[in-house]
């Protein structure tokens, strides 16, 4: 937009950098990162195994970039800015999204069943990653305990709760990408009412809601 | 037990093959089917790669022997012969099993992840196994119904509840495997007995299940 963009061989190094990132996302969710090799991103994005590692010195290297890109992207998606209980009514458009994008959600599950290994290199960050959603999470349900949005629980039934919906998105999601016949959206939806109808007690779903219509 | 046991090259034949079908699960398991080389499974089982494919093969063909030994492993462990309601009590000892022996649910989840990819050898296998899964589930929960052990359910609800039900119990195993320190079983039957109470619209869990114990 303005003329002072940056132009010639440092924006084709961006541009290029940008494309090996996207190219690897790819490979790592479709085959894993122990699968995917350096050589076959290479021949893919058109450029030699050296230049890959000139950008990102090691396949080790180039896996922190893709899971950086990753927090990028999600962040980019949007937690909706909601507090309380009304931050969960809007995990079924996640799921939503996902049907129509499923590099993330392929790369999330792929790396996640992966790196149950130890030594993997992406453990550290897929732990630590996990761990913060479902911190933020039972924040959220804090509120909503805090604010009589839902019957009582305390904090080890919290993080329970949490933990129990978000595996459930997760395990959904799989069935999805073994059989893109799973009606991934129906299935979350219901189950999700079922949950806020033990959170709250009774059959409404908060206003503002996804829950119902987004598979309309 | 008896004198007319099979000896010498056949039966250490058979030894043998066995070892490389463990070892191949395992290698499989940890780095997925793409990330675990052949070099590897013979270097662990100390014979050279030409004596694995001459034993089966080719790599898919490993592949395939370690899929026949998962359904028998898990065929041993045991559908408890349960019908209705009563089945599904006895999904909290399949956690509490499989956080003992995480083998089978870190090869299922990794094979499962990975063959998201259309050309992934265990596809197939994968996606047969889970909808022969759900199937049989389903119609435990159809008997329930029919025995008016839980409310009515319609039969495209009872496929839904069931692919719930199974994709909580596989999200909760893949957090544990990502952080060993989640109490898969906790949060496992909490939601367990969310669920029966849905069904049944009431808080008892049927005589006979583990829920609630398995984890005392």
């Amino acid at each position: 937009m303005t003329e002072r963009t940056a132009r010639g061989p440092y924006q084709n190094g961006i541009r290029r950098r940008r494309e090996i990132i996207e190219t690897a996302s790819r490979i790592f969710a479709t085959y894993g990162y122990m699968g995917g090799s350096l050589r076959q991103i290479a021949a893919e994005v058109g450029v030699t195994p050296a230049a890959l590692t000139r950008h990102f010195d090691s396949k080790e290297g180039l896996l922190a970039a893709v899971l950086d890109n990753w927090d990028a992207e999600v962040d980019a998606m949007g937690s909706t800015g909601s507090r309380g209980l009304k931050y969960f009514t809007h995990l079924t458009d996640t799921i939503v999204h996902n049907r129509a994008n499923r590099g993330l959600i392929e790369l999330f599950l792929t790396l996640s069943a992966e790196s149950s290994n130890a030594h993997h290199p992406a453990r550290e960050f897929i732990r630590t990653r996990y761990g913060r959603v479902v911190r933020q999470a039972a924040d959220r349900l804090r509120e909503a305990r805090d604010a009589s949005e839902v019957r009582w629980m305390d904090d080890d039934e919290i993080e329970q709760q949490v933990r129990a919906l978000y595996a459930f998105m997760d395990g959904v999601q799989l069935q999805w990408l073994i059989d893109p016949d799973v009606d991934s959206v129906a299935v979350f939806s219901r189950t999700l009412a079922m949950i806020f109808k033990d959170w709250t007690g009774h059959d409404e779903v908060p206003v503002g809601s996804a829950v119902g219509v987004a598979h309309a």
